[in-house]
């Protein structure tokens, strides 16, 4: 059987299109689905341009049509099997009255970081269908626009992450002062991540409920932590979480990929928080992930984005040495190991996506 | 029998102190010695003052006088096992031209970075004893000073991670510039490994030669690469720059380690440098690595700088769990898994080499 083609201009007149899905629940497809973490980003000219429209990149995310319409923009250009939400990690943050800014390329910025056990204390518990319904509308949109040409996932950070950087006060190249907190105030610690991870498991139901058809934690900052501190303040915390939305009547059959950036270490200990898939960055060989883990759940990944740079020829060498590392049988979502680079070249996405689908076709 | 005490404040009046090279020999030794990245540091209000009166770091890298005074500070205080010469790993391109800039926190910058395969040809080769006739100044000075109370660490960084800062211009959360070159010009890439190779070969030597009795390569960013990347444009320089090394008369008895920081997925490969001893990281589990490569190479590592921000009784139960971890045998140089956090209690780190030292005293 012919991959079949899903490169339409026009989204509507798609046939449906649920090899994503079927994917993370480790069904068969008739090609391997593949999409590219920050698929709506800077390295197409037509998001700079609805950027340049929003004026900066919190309007970007906090104005549902124009969210809705970048997110739309990759799947007009590439064959791509899914749309990802157009927003942030930190909108759970900025909902908590944290003041967030974003400045494209510097990182994001918190105007009231946390400083204090109190800090933490005064945290509200938020109402994600109300205090981040700007998302939810946005979800609402997409999902009405998609009409079936491919699923919606929507996404969240994950509470360790979400603390590093509310901690912080922003990006950190070690996140001295977060991780100095979980161990000389673990109370302070233990207590934003439990609020944290209620606010996550009620955003990401709130997700689904709107439209979402797959749900992503990324756990960008876990890698920073040792083993022991890793299951303590991130991989419980995640457990916690997806407990709750396995629990939720709009969650509970959402697939969920949990995706820790230099996580290679801990594939079981990620697979073991009961999410539907884990997410690789491009540092662990897949078919070593697929022997470790691959009985139990769906693996995302794992192409460096850097190999994005190379010739055509390279990049379709890439693409299929993971797809035979990976080996037969379902289960295996491709995607790059972080998120694409501003200064790719359009061009090479769309060879990535049709070499894909073209090498697993059967 | 019991640890020898080698907390003295004058450092002449020691007795011999050869714990860390007969260590990282896998010899035995009568505790495990321990010393801490980045010893010599802002933590230290003496550090500060120093820094203060040399005006900025680069200053204070290149004037041997106060070099080797802030390479001493912190073995006045602490019954530290070895030295380590206070410079930076960046002393190479800044002889090759580059113009090397450091602010203290916010990192590194090169007035010159590298944008063309014509500035990769053009970079000068070095001759470390005269272009960095500094470093050697410092280390002859601090071995004069030392008088064997603790061996003296000489370090570089390794060709791939000296190549990233070169072509990034300074530091970067990704290093996409660097990695982009990787695949969109391998020959330049090449070019320009094989010349760091060169210069950092002929710059441990010379250090080996002014003093130095350990050596350390510090792959900061080589788990930034692919496993496949990892291979072909770090491990196989980092194997070059080693074997120049073993041939070299003044460096070929002097014990090396090499530290890839989140290298926890290859230590196989980089054991398999030939270095004498690996760095780990916090990542892995000392005990794993040492099922794993422990045969062949010593191990230096790995308590999370973060714990030091733990109550005392916290840093004396991990430190317990490492060494016991670790287990019985030579062959263990304890030290944090990057590192020591600037804003870390003093009184912390004596506490750490103190029970390092009456834990694994036997």
């Amino acid at each position: 059987m012919q991959c079949r083609d899903n490169a339409r201009p026009n989204l509507m007149k798609q046939e449906q299109n649920d090899r994503l899905l079927r994917a993370l629940r480790r069904r068969e497809t008739d090609c391997t689905p593949v999409w590219i973490m920050r698929q709506a980003g800077r390295y197409l000219p037509e998001y700079r341009a609805a950027r340049a429209r929003a004026g900066d990149f919190l309007t970007l995310c906090k104005t549902p049509e124009l969210a809705c319409e970048v997110t739309l923009q990759p799947l007009r250009r590439f064959s791509l099997d899914a749309a990802i939400l157009f927003s942030d990690i930190l909108t759970i943050p900025d909902a908590m009255g944290l003041g967030l800014s974003i400045e494209e390329g510097a990182g994001p910025r918190f105007a009231r970081p946390l400083r204090s056990h109190s800090d933490i204390e005064k945290l509200p518990q938020i109402e994600p269908a109300e205090d981040l319904a700007y998302v939810m509308r946005a979800a609402r949109l997409v999902r009405r626009e998609l009409g079936g040409h491919a699923p919606l996932i929507g996404f969240g950070g994950s509470p360790w992450t979400l603390a590093a950087y509310m901690v912080e006060g922003g990006g950190s190249r070690d996140f001295r002062r977060a991780k100095g907190l979980l161990h000389s105030r673990p109370d302070s610690a233990h207590l934003l991540l439990e609020k944290l991870s209620a606010a996550l498991a009620a955003y990401l139901a709130a997700q689904a409920e709107a439209g979402a058809q797959a749900l992503m934690i990324f756990d960008t900052w876990g890698g920073q932590l040792s083993t022991a501190d890793y299951v303590e303040f991130s991989r419980d915390y995640l457990r916690r979480v997806i407990a709750a939305l396995k629990a939720d009547p709009a969650a509970a059959k959402t697939p969920l990929v949990v995706f820790t950036k230099g996580g290679g270490n801990w594939l079981e200990l990620i697979a073991d928080t009961g999410c539907d898939a884990v997410g690789l960055d491009w540092s662990v060989p897949i078919g070593e992930a697929r022997r470790r883990i691959g009985g139990r759940v769906a693996l995302q990944g794992n192409l460096d984005p850097a190999l994005l740079h190379a010739p055509r020829e390279k990049i379709e060498s890439e693409a299929r040495r993971i797809l035979a590392e990976f080996g037969d049988g379902p289960g295996h979502v491709f995607n790059l190991g972080h998120g694409i680079d501003p200064n790719t070249d359009p061009d090479k996405v769309a060879h990535l996506v049709d070499v894909v689908h073209r090498l697993s076709g059967f």
